[in-house]
């Protein structure tokens, strides 16, 4: 899983100019997912769905920095079930649920307790990649194993990772890559020490050593913000290689408030200008050839050992980036370089032959990836807890049986500065998408109208039909997929489809036989157990 | 809390024939309010929304035997936290979620794993209060603290609850209260013995040993069935104490199909007989009479111990009866006599001198019990966490800001034989009613088409106006809060509303600060501390 990747800044995506070759060779053996959805355009929410399988509202990790509730299944329980080990290199974004965990007695120096505060996952090396520190302190209280590493490395100071491997040198000043204007400039470190390169490392060394089947969560920061990257990387490419924004002057006129509001940050503010995408997007492009050419230093060393025949990997990321589309930077919305997330699978089984090198249109989101690693290793999938769908058989070119009609996204606005400009009450400020292949709709909870967006007439969402009478039908229908998703069955999970069924089966043959009148309606032999000779009474 | 006390089997709400002095009593001391709803219309769902003041769909124990999921948070818990006990004095019907526990390393002989096993609540005594035993063993496997009572006191048998307490004696021979043709018969039991006598002791003792400030679960079985009350009460009643059932043929001429599936269970046959009625009414009322005979004791001990004064006393039930009401037994529905619950306020505080004796009509709901619970004993009532509202200002004469504009229950049949009977795939047997002081909605997530009952002008219920082509706007409303609820944020257990605030206050100071182009969006000193010399670089 990457960080912040566009689904379509990837060759085999059709990107223009940028080369991912390493990426594009996996999506030539495996299957290309070209609609696949985040469950929430937010690092924290997006993730949670990931490692539990479930909504964003099932859940309830609505947000960066709200924590995932104690006991909320996730999939290591559902691996090592199983008998598979479910291993963490690199960030989460995971919270622990303190009080929570405080409540039932679990501390993370238990192995319980660890995996509690740690989303389920075993951790070989956890590093959430953001260790920025303001006047309020650090961003992360963490240890951060990279600075270590870097520290290690002979790099000085007490945070190399701001001073060094996210920082340009001007003459003897750091020059933070938190500026965007310092984005065209190199990250005053050796590559080989920067953080893609040493998480790879780190992937290497636990596929070397690990024993009997595993399930690794690969999770890079990048190329996620501070936008900046060491030599070679960082003049790879230029203005010149900056696509057009996808944006329409008509989107700023009478705009939705919501949109409004997000336009009107400064991120908003920094992104419509041309001169900030044409150092922006070069740096983005230069992180993710990195990422793409350690992509492929793993790859050859999984040929190398043998390991890429018996290893299914599947890439993706955690939401996309706006990048100045839609007078927007970040990500937040649901317009498609935000809500949609690359997603390539690849089965080294005889069983996804007929599809390798193929794409897949159909609506799949991020929690399927989970249900699909489940049903991957043979386990049985808990649909009673999990949420997602298996993508299995689209890899052996079959439709699956509960395909979606309809996809679902998430966001949560309440810690967001646009819920304090909009002062939205906080439970309110929540924003549902609902999608299918013809419109996607956007539901506000605080009570604005809808968005809506013709996919097929307007592919590139440039005009909100939320409030155009001539789209009436189109919204109600998409509300009416919501509704029923919204009173869909998501906390039920301590009994199974199948133990509801086998209970039915086996009928109350415990002694509560309610609504008999003198026992005819049932066999004699059981009428017979409620009689027999009085005991002694006092 | 009684166990299928209808709102209406009470003197002071309006029963012709039966006295309930002492509950009436209660009533004039405090508020009745007259439109109180059960979460839903079976024990076990009902109980855990009282015990955890959330939604049946929020918690997911959605029915009898399905455990409440681990980690979920109680009014125990709430209590607690607040310096306060929560014990348990009879039944909860809580299943504990032996999976999720054992994920969490939790065992009942720990007091957290106790407390996890026992929905929150330490246990001065626990007693479901259904003791059965058929072919395939004992319909609750737990010890019996009742049972060992009657053994105490001479009663002879491996199960006296069932021989004994639940039964009249022929001649010599057993005749068991789950048959209902022996319902007019007395209980072969002394009346001091019975069940709501016993509990009814164990609370004096639980109360006579309390210091500190203490909640307590007085929890009885009755009048739940077996039918059956020991004399005097057995013949307080007769058949011209049995008001007529509220029913009419038109019910049955084209219903919908799961009212009709109800209606052809052995309860609904059975109840449908006016003999089965004439024999089985008369003993509840008696079960009912002996109820308030216990709470007038109880009150009268309250009131020579000088406890009256300082105890906050609320008398509900966890859903009613049907009594051929509508063709039907048991409850399961959300007619009147099934969903509706009676609810007496009673708190000696002067803050409620203004209402007492009064009765409330405002649409309120079980879990708002919880959350009045938490506010009188002056804890904050957390609102991320319990979706009830507290009713303390209706009880100083005001209407809460958050009053409810409509009421919800659901209903779950996936294990009910009905379920079996329709093929219901279990995640879809779902009901949803959703009421106000106009309309009652039934939402049926199978894809039957809802059912609606005009309240102003069919108090009744007896015309289903489902179907009905005038309704559609009806509908459309009802639906319109059904669906906003559905919605509603339930799972962000771990930030509070006002940590969410706070948050936003203090904004992003720990040095992520994003769309920055050179620093001139934000202040100098704060630019500053992304600069300074580069430390040492190797």
């Amino acid at each position: 899983m990457f960080d912040q990747l566009r689904f379509d800044y990837l060759s085999c995506a059709g990107h223009p100019t940028l080369q991912t070759p390493n990426i594009d060779r996996l999506a030539r053996k495996g299957v290309r997912f070209t609609n696949a959805y985040t469950q929430s355009p937010v690092c924290g929410a997006a993730r949670m769905s990931a490692y539990t399988g479930r909504y964003v509202s099932s859940h309830g990790a609505q947000w960066n920095g709200v924590p995932l509730k104690v006991g909320e299944p996730t999939l290591g329980d559902h691996m090592r079930a199983h008998g598979t080990g479910c291993w963490l290199i690199g960030k989460t974004h995971m919270r622990a649920d303190k009080a929570g965990m405080a409540r039932l007695g679990l501390t993370p120096d238990s192995v319980i307790g660890a995996r509690q505060a740690e989303c389920g996952f075993d951790i070989w090396c956890r590093d959430d990649g953001l260790w920025a520190e303001g006047p309020g302190g650090p961003y992360d209280n963490a240890r951060s194993p990279y600075n270590e590493y870097l520290k290690s490395r002979g790099y000085g100071g007490d945070n190399p990772w701001a001073d060094f491997a996210n920082a340009a040198a001007d003459d003897d000043i750091i020059a933070s890559g938190w500026f965007m204007k310092n984005a065209d400039r190199p990250a005053n470190i050796r590559e080989e020490d920067s953080e893609t390169p040493w998480l790879t490392t780190q992937t290497i060394d636990f596929i070397a050593q690990a024993e009997g089947p595993w399930c690794a969560h690969l999770s890079y920061i990048k190329p996620h913000w501070p936008y900046i990257v060491p030599a070679p990387y960082h003049d790879m490419y230029g203005p010149a290689d900056v696509v057009p924004a996808t944006r329409d002057p008509c989107e700023l006129s009478d705009p939705h408030p919501l949109y409004q509001a997000f336009t009107d940050t400064i991120i908003g503010r920094s992104f419509r200008r041309d001169d900030v995408r044409d150092k922006v997007i070069p740096a983005y492009m230069g992180l993710i050839r990195q990422c793409d050419d350690q992509m492929g230093r793993l790859f050859d060393w999984l040929e190398e050992s043998g390991r890429m025949e018996d290893t299914m990997i599947i890439l993706t990321s955690d939401h996309g980036d706006y990048l100045g589309d839609h007078w927007l930077g970040e990500k937040d919305l649901f317009h498609a370089p935000s809500v949609k997330v690359p997603l390539i699978i690849c089965d080294p089984r005889e069983s996804a032959d007929p599809t390798r090198g193929t794409t897949c249109d159909a609506l799949v989101e991020s929690i399927d990836v989970t249900a699909t690693i489940i049903d991957a290793a043979g386990a049985t999938i808990p649909d009673h807890i999990v949420e997602g769908r298996s993508l299995v058989p689209y890899l052996g070119g079959q439709t699956p049986d509960d395909a979606r009609d309809f996809v679902i996204s998430e966001y949560d606005y309440s810690k967001h500065p646009v819920g304090t400009t909009l002062e939205a009450p906080p439970r309110d400020a929540r924003l549902f998408m609902v999608a299918d292949h013809d419109w996607k709709l956007v539901h506000c909870a605080a009570g604005y109208r809808p968005m809506l967006f013709d996919l097929r007439n307007d592919p590139d969402e440039l005009r909100d039909l939320g409030a155009d009478p001539a789209c009436a039908t189109a919204r109600a229908q998409m509300y009416e997929k919501l509704h029923a998703w919204g009173l869909r069955m998501s906390q039920r999970l301590t009994v199974s489809e199948d133990e509801i069924r086998a209970q039915r089966a086996g009928g109350n043959d415990t002694g509560v036989l309610l609504g008999l009148v003198d026992g005819s309606e049932v066999a004699p032999d059981l009428v017979a157990r409620y009689r027999g000779k009085v005991p002694r009474r006092p």
